[in-house]
């Protein structure tokens, strides 16, 4: 009798962003009229930058014509993109990383969900509480949980990030071997100092413990203070492994590029504490599982680094952010403390109520599609995300509205 | 401490098409002059159809536009490419296969690797040799195997393909839960009968297993009465999941598209004997650990079922039918047993010696790649795989160059 992963029955009800779908979905059907803003998923709106198309144009007419067309590629990405990932956003930054050490991969949701697969069922983790909920469900998947019970999985330390530590956890006070940090943050939009990087750091290497480092948002940072890599880090080349993505940075979400770090100095144990190479075993998990990104989007990813391709993606990330000044401008003016915004797509409210009542009546009062904090986690309670990925005419329109929505709930 | 998940460590040497890789490039180096034709790995040659570059190109456009530019699809994929699979490679061929029924995704390999994480770690296996390596490997990663020893893992059936069953496997002789088959057969090159299929549906739905079908070279398929799909058996949707690909259909192995089929009626168990439906346990883990196929590449995908599209790839699949038969017809010639290349891209060829040797033989003495049989298996002892993907002109002159070479050995 075939049998399934028990694992996947502990999972809570379904992926929050569809969660989300469904009732925008239904709330569309009944106001088909309606039109809702989305601020919700954190999606990209704006096209793909010139340099990016032209050069995803060229990839595709090389792959029209036999004598320049593209077969399997090395399923670790090409050496014409990795090299200038390794250059651009690791070697002039001071940070000690060679080309051969990059994977490219079409997601870091697929590459952050994936990495677990290479450590035993048994090692403790700890995981931020908000949190992409990615990190989580794939453990839940794999085993490495115990049930759900008043919102929270057993068999994980939860970090709490609240406004008591700026939403940056404390390091964990028992030991553990697995650590999922994100910064800028998704959902809370906090950054990190390099300072309080370190402490992790010298967390990790004296614990024998494991950094997964997500960077996606590091487009975002402006404060030219805070690190944009882990690997700007001292000593981080031994514990850590970075997830990155053109998604944010570059408006990717749906061409889908991305890539992992696993520094060939990086490495985990056996049960006899014997060490292994990650980056070894990432490769064999890459070659085994993946076949390459596409050729064409692969180019599209290398003409980010062209210098107009550098210039066209600043523009973009400032595009966003100054959305994001807006939403800040206009929760202050509202009364609401949050988080984030200034070197990150997204605000984090504390809407000082229940968050999914918030999140419907921004629905249903404003046409406002956010994000209900308790889909990232029990520490979400009470707040909302706001993304800052859409028009500015859009921001504008939906901070109008829901000034107008609060100001007619309160009067 | 970061422990390591240990069951990698029970994987064979490298993956094999990176070892073959890695005597190419030996041979290479020490003979830069020399002029290699492959037809090792199953990589296709020629030029993607132009209608599918058109709709590529024009998929570009659209997201270079803020207008028409679309972030996160669905991971599903979307409706448009979901429609045209459905009703043209199923329902055509009265095959009840719904749109929400396939999920779109960047590879047959990925899927193939990634589909085993749905169910229990204690399963019975059983699995085809030779094989395509990636079936056993995950298996492997995921703990499902003992150690390996004298060529095989413990705890796997390993159902022999061999020239006394015409390279169909045997029905099962004791129990088993999850069941690899491909047809056509990766890297026989034979394909199987409906009637045959039809044997393999029933034992599954007597028995309470499942079977994965990979049809990913289905487009070879020229004798009009074989089985393109396992659902055009009757009784299939309960006991089923497809994986297709248009890597080989459509020259797609640089692209990176591909599809999975998993009927709602298709179910397994959990350990009380409760009924679970596979398509929502798929669904949760594509959602949650991918996020779709890049758009303009889908758009690609789609242009294989226009009008034009249709006629462009059965021209190329014809192209390739083409090499294969003039490989069948001088490995006849040269007094060789082998099987496929009628239904398929591949060709298994008895080479009557060690098949490595034999391997180095046609590498060193004609400059041609082929894949030795034992990196399939141990069945593939003293078998090799000759792949038709190469251009008319390569093939011809590789068949002449394996001529001489053998002639020269033998005189």
């Amino acid at each position: 009798m075939i049998r399934i992963n028990e694992n996947y029955l502990k999972l809570q009800s379904s992926y929050l962003f569809v969660e989300i779908a469904n009732r925008v979905s239904v709330y569309q059907q009944e106001n088909p009229e309606a039109d809702i803003i989305r601020l919700g998923i954190g999606d990209v709106t704006r096209a793909l930058p010139p340099a990016c198309t032209q050069a995803f144009s060229q990839g595709v007419k090389e792959m029209a014509v036999d004598a320049t067309f593209r077969g399997y590629g090395p399923e670790q990405g090409y050496d014409f993109l990795r090299d200038k990932i390794a250059a651009n956003d690791y070697q002039v930054r001071g940070a000690d990383i060679s080309s051969d050490e990059i994977f490219v991969s079409d997601g870091s949701k697929c590459d952050s969900a994936n990495i677990q697969e290479l450590f035993a069922g048994d090692i403790r983790l700890a995981i931020p509480d908000p949190v992409y909920p990615v990190y989580l469900d794939t453990n839940v998947m794999a085993g490495r949980t115990g049930e759900f019970s008043d919102g929270r999985y057993d068999k994980i330390l939860y970090m709490d990030s609240l406004p008591e530590n700026g939403f940056v956890p404390n390091l964990p006070a028992q030991p553990v071997d697995l650590i999922y940090l994100c910064f800028p943050n998704n959902p809370t939009g906090a950054s990190i100092s390099g300072d309080t990087l370190k402490l992790w750091v010298d967390y990790a290497r004296e614990n024998k413990a494991l950094i997964l480092y997500d960077a996606a948002y590091e487009a975002f940072i402006r404060d030219r203070s805070l690190p944009r890599s882990i690997f700007e880090i001292k000593g981080a080349r031994e514990v850590a492994i970075e997830f990155r993505s053109f998604s944010k940075t570059a408006g990717f979400t749906g061409t889908r590029c991305a890539f992992t770090v696993v520094p060939k100095t990086c490495m985990a144990y056996d049960g006899n504490g014997r060490k292994h190479s990650l980056h070894a075993l990432w490769n064999r998990r890459h070659s085994t599982k993946f076949n390459g990104v596409s050729y064409p989007v692969q180019r599209a990813a290398e003409a980010v680094y062209s210098q107009e391709g550098k210039v066209q993606v600043q523009e973009l990330v400032d595009y966003y952010l100054n959305n994001a000044a807006l939403i800040r401008k206009e929760m202050a003016t509202l009364g609401f403390e949050f988080a984030g915004g200034e070197n990150s797509p997204y605000i984090w409210v504390n809407c000082i109520r229940d968050a999914w009542e918030f999140f419907d009546l921004l629905l249903k009062k404003a046409g406002v599609v956010t994000t209900p904090g308790p889909g990232f986690g029990k520490c979400g309670e009470g707040f909302i995300r706001i993304s800052a990925f859409n028009s500015y005419t859009n921001v504008e329109k939906a901070m109008t509205r829901i000034r107008e929505a609060l100001g007619a709930e309160l009067s």
